[in-house]
């Protein structure tokens, strides 16, 4: 993909891969145009971008909120290329990432609490992509980074430890802190026994940390053919989801299951595995469940049931550190940006083994 | 009802008020022949007797599990009459109280922590009424304080402050510890601004107890005619769960909200009064909620929905203590056991007040 800026008046104009409008929903080469950055913003040169399961939700309208065109990616790792005049924790020439946001109100008490995801500012966060610059009648959407440049708040930049394969990394921008999040948040620690359902993008990451804080980790997914894969990643062991048997017999053995399954599924056989006042939490769908949640299978153990989204950007730098440390990184496939749409279709069906990384330069 | 006890050989006999078969659940007088006591047990004759939903449900077999005949009744204030001979703690002539269970295994490691209702002995706790003694296909069921006699073990006894008046204290046993429990485990403290959905006999005592943990409590209700109600009992404010204004205004209000409401109804419009990191838990409601969960909005807080049941025995005593200590009492209508079917009635058509007591010498 061309990587040079052109510099109009007032704003700029880059290349980028994104979805025209509902109609036309493949991904295609396109000039966006953005607003001249603030001097607390940067521009970013992309070098590396995920291809995370939101980004094919958001791009479908599947939330009803898609502002078109639209120009996914959240997982982005690339080199600074311009720095506002009041910048002064990077610099350009710094490799940085940028992950589901660039900015928030950064005054809230949610803000404040490092947890800008539920910024309760006017405005919410600004998502990476699929958000907008100032008024929500702004044309001046924000877009991610399937694109060769994109722009954020220097506040909102994370630093790429030395010993990460930035190659590699971009998907611990969603995919490694929406699964440490709740790991995290929930206070998994050495000995407890965590349940990982679905061993893909999300799942597969989650194995990885949960095993590096200690736990005893079960993969649980319906598919046989990931059982070998789950424990190569460090799983102890696997349960199959279709095995009634296999599922009776770790009736209430977790006191901690993270459910990344992306679209909608009964959550009611999964409730029977947790523990008395243990808990579910559910990352990756956005939706409703497909069944209503039985209170009885709850209320009898006092169990409870979460939901959790991305992290805030204090959390995202910790887990990209706490990778780092214990040699987590995603498995990916390196694809090219000419290929996105065929990337997609694989998704959807299945067919990724866990995770896309776009090589930007290609 | 006739206080008389007719020792047999190995039995016992005495008058209860009971369902005869699911096709006759009108409750009529009859003799229940039970075990006689074991060393660890004892006989109560039975003072009070709270009349809670859930005995409504058993007895219509809602929960498909009823053993007919089935003789409800789990807020039980007696005195004891006869003392097995292994009993240390309570001696005949002593004023107790007998909640949900009556014994457990006391082995396993949830009865070591004093939360007997999730034994996970062979045969888990056992219920006051609709459980059994001895082996499933014993023909001794538990029956419950619809009766002139009841039985417990000593360890399942509770004591009853002196200050807390014994006629309106049973509701305490049940209705009392299944709202303090979640109140207490999800750490309501002083300040928290914490909401209670339905104004009944649950939830009218959830009011009182969060208020007296020095929560700020806003009581949720359909129903404009409980405002005043529930202002009375201590509730800072009330929100009329229809009025979607009202409704609206207090989104992300609250750290913990308290379903009380017995009957299948959608979570859904709760969730959003859920401020980030905050919880909702639902008792009282046994069965799957009426709509899916929409994990959209419990994920993009970080918000949790748990359930909760009754509480351990430890901590219903924990309850009648702090009742004791906050004046806190259910606000009970006396009725005779007589008028036990029109009360049912009166309870599904919501045409009771809050709670209704049995007074067992009637």
């Amino acid at each position: 993909m061309k990587q040079d800026i052109k510099y109009n008046d007032d704003t700029f104009t880059v290349k980028a891969y994104g979805a025209k409008n509902e109609k036309n929903q493949e991904l295609v080469e396109m000039d966006i145009e953005r607003p001249m950055i603030n001097d607390n913003e940067v521009i970013i040169d992309v070098l590396y971008s995920g291809v995370c399961h939101s980004d094919i939700h958001q791009v479908a309208n599947d939330w009803d909120n898609t502002r078109y065109p639209c120009v996914p990616g959240h997982e982005v790792i690339g080199k600074i290329v311009k720095a506002g005049s009041k910048t002064s924790k990077f610099k350009v020439g710094d490799i940085v990432g940028v992950g589901c946001m660039i900015d928030s109100c950064q005054t809230c008490a949610q803000c404040k609490n490092d947890e800008e995801q539920f910024c309760t500012g006017p405005k919410g966060p600004t998502m990476t992509y699929n958000g907008y610059f100032g008024d929500p009648d702004s044309d001046f959407n924000t877009y991610g980074g399937y694109a060769s440049h994109i722009v954020s708040t220097e506040e909102f930049l994370l630093k790429i430890p030395k010993s990460l394969d930035i190659k590699k990394a971009a998907p611990i921008l969603c995919a490694g802190v929406t699964t440490y999040s709740p790991l995290n948040h929930w206070n998994v620690k050495k000995g407890d026994k965590v349940g990982i359902v679905g061993i893909g993008g999300l799942g597969h990451m989650a194995v990885q940390i949960a095993k590096a804080m200690g736990a005893e980790v079960t993969a649980i997914t319906t598919s046989k053919s990931k059982k070998q894969d789950a424990l190569d990643l460090g799983a102890d062991a696997v349960l199959i989801s279709e095995d009634e048997e296999d599922m009776k017999a770790n009736q209430m053995k977790f006191s901690f299951i993270l459910v990344t399954i992306p679209d909608p599924f009964d959550v009611n056989p999964y409730i029977d595995l947790i523990a008395p006042r243990g808990s579910l939490v559910t990352v990756g769908l956005l939706a409703p469940y497909k069944e209503p949640t039985n209170n009885m299978t709850v209320a009898m153990y006092s169990r409870q049931l979460g939901g959790s989204l991305i992290g805030g950007i204090k959390e995202t730098q910790e887990v990209l550190d706490f990778c780092a440390k214990h040699d987590i990184l995603p498995e990916v496939e390196m694809i090219n940006i000419e290929n996105i749409n065929e990337a997609f279709k694989k998704v959807n069906q299945e067919k990724v083994r866990f995770r896309y990384v776009i090589d930007m330069k290609s």
